[in-house]
């Protein structure tokens, strides 16, 4: 269990720095003049649960156990009951392998299914939601005050997407504090490299708050869920489905958050409007954060 | 084969009249108000080769026989070789049945390779590299004034993401002619679904661009690749390894463009560049296209 200290610093804060994570390219713009961009880096990584291959994901290559463990968890292939060894990470093979003490219910499974005509792949879906039946999030009320707060210390935190852009972020926050700041290629692996530290960590969910640069799609809303953190904000859109099962499991979902204005499309009863919006300034022309997934 | 003619018109247009793909969503704005959202719906639809369950993609919806087909194909798993006999969907299972006419290469080795230790996911990446090797696309070159014309057309068609947002777009163009329009929840998808078109209608690729909303990662790029388009340009950002492999198969990739801007990083040699930027008008700020992902 992570003791968090009363300062205001980033657990993890974003790799910014470069390091092996971007690179420099050269191009022509517009005008057909020669630049260098700095463009961020994408390798395979492929999770192994035990003996068995699931995925190949591609990720900006930072954190590669905490995305093993994390996607096998937020797929439902690991459970709580399952008794995690460690996790093996082979660089020159680009290559994560999470083992456990016995054969997870996952793989028998999955080779039962695999039997017949199945596969891993077609198995995914139907185990996430089965993660959620009978589910509700412990009813935790969320400051306004908090997610400005949030907000504007996220946007303002040096990141590899103000370096490099083409790069999702996904932010663990408690109260009017982010906590773990992860990036990615996909912004499913920020996600699932906040989980697998969460479960390395030992960290409980029920105070946190998850924010994300990337869409409120189902996917999104049921990680946030089996992780069991009860509210979810982003500065993108919704899907209808997304908001069905926020409001199915009693999560707070707030979207299209720029500036003062944002939207609350499941969980207004536990909102506390403590901040009065009209003295939060607009978000700058050039805040540099165009959108999502430019 | 489609004959295409000179008219103007799109031969796919999005679906914006909305039909069953939004759904008005009760929510509060920043003020507490009570709104009226207009959000995309998303829904599974589970993709089989024949008897095989592939993949659960999640998707808006329409055109579920291209998706299922262009998936299949994007990922390497139906070949040219394979005879394709027809898409069969139901609506109700939410399934939808690719059958050939013998059994794929694909399935023959996925048959072989779950009885060891591995399973379609792992493989996919694999195979998709695999169909690059030694390939190089027709060096066809690319006018920068029909660049600006398709993108002017492109931001001002009516389509789902100005209503409802949360959406990509991919459009498959000629010359400066945007011809089909496919959008999803997933870049992928919208992209798989103009692959699936291109294959039921047997189009010639080889004077073709793509134009999508989304980032111009490695996947996106081998994509764009595997259906001999070879041009590719996108309002976001790029990845090291997108750029590494357009510049190996000789695909010409250009990036963030708005307005009058862009990047081009791979190809320079195939653009004509007759247009003056500086005649080209910048985006107006309130041009309802804030970022791909939102």
């Amino acid at each position: 269990m992570t003791v968090l200290d009363a300062s205001d610093d980033y657990l993890i804060a974003p790799l910014c720095s470069g390091q092996t994570l971007t690179r420099l390219v050269q191009g022509t713009d517009h005008t057909g003049a020669q630049i260098d961009l700095n463009v961020v880096e994408e390798k395979p990584l492929t999770i192994y649960l035990n003996g068995r291959e699931i995925v190949t994901a591609m990720t900006i290559g930072d954190y590669p156990e905490y995305l093993a463990l994390g996607f096998l968890r937020n797929q439902g292939m690991l459970r709580d009951a399952d008794d995690i060894l460690g996790v093996d990470y082979d660089a020159e093979l680009e290559v994560a392998v999470v083992r456990t003490a016995s054969t997870t219910t996952f793989e028998d499974k999955l080779a039962k299914k695999t039997r017949t005509s199945g596969c891993a792949v077609g198995t995914v879906f139907g185990d996430m939601m089965e993660g959620l039946d009978g589910m509700i999030l412990p009813a935790t009320p969320l400051r306004t005050s908090d997610l400005y707060t949030l907000a504007a210390k996220i946007n303002t935190t040096p990141s590899l997407y103000l370096t490099a852009g083409a790069i999702h972020g996904t932010v663990l926050c408690q109260g009017n504090r982010p906590l773990v700041y992860m990036e990615d290629v996909g912004r499913h692996n920020a996600v699932d490299k906040i989980a697998g530290w969460m479960l390395s960590e030992g960290v409980d969910p029920s105070d946190k708050m998850l924010y994300t640069t990337g869409r409120l799609t189902s996917e999104m809303v049921i990680k946030c869920a089996l992780m069991g953190i009860p509210a979810l904000a982003s500065r993108s859109g919704f899907t209808a489905w997304g908001v069905e099962i926020a409001q199915q499991v009693g999560l707070t979902l707030i979207g299209r958050m720029r500036g003062k204005r944002f939207v609350c499309l499941a969980g207004e009863e536990r909102l506390i409007r403590d901040a009065d919006p009209d003295r939060i300034a607009d978000e700058p022309r050039k805040s540099g954060r165009k959108g999502a997934d430019t």
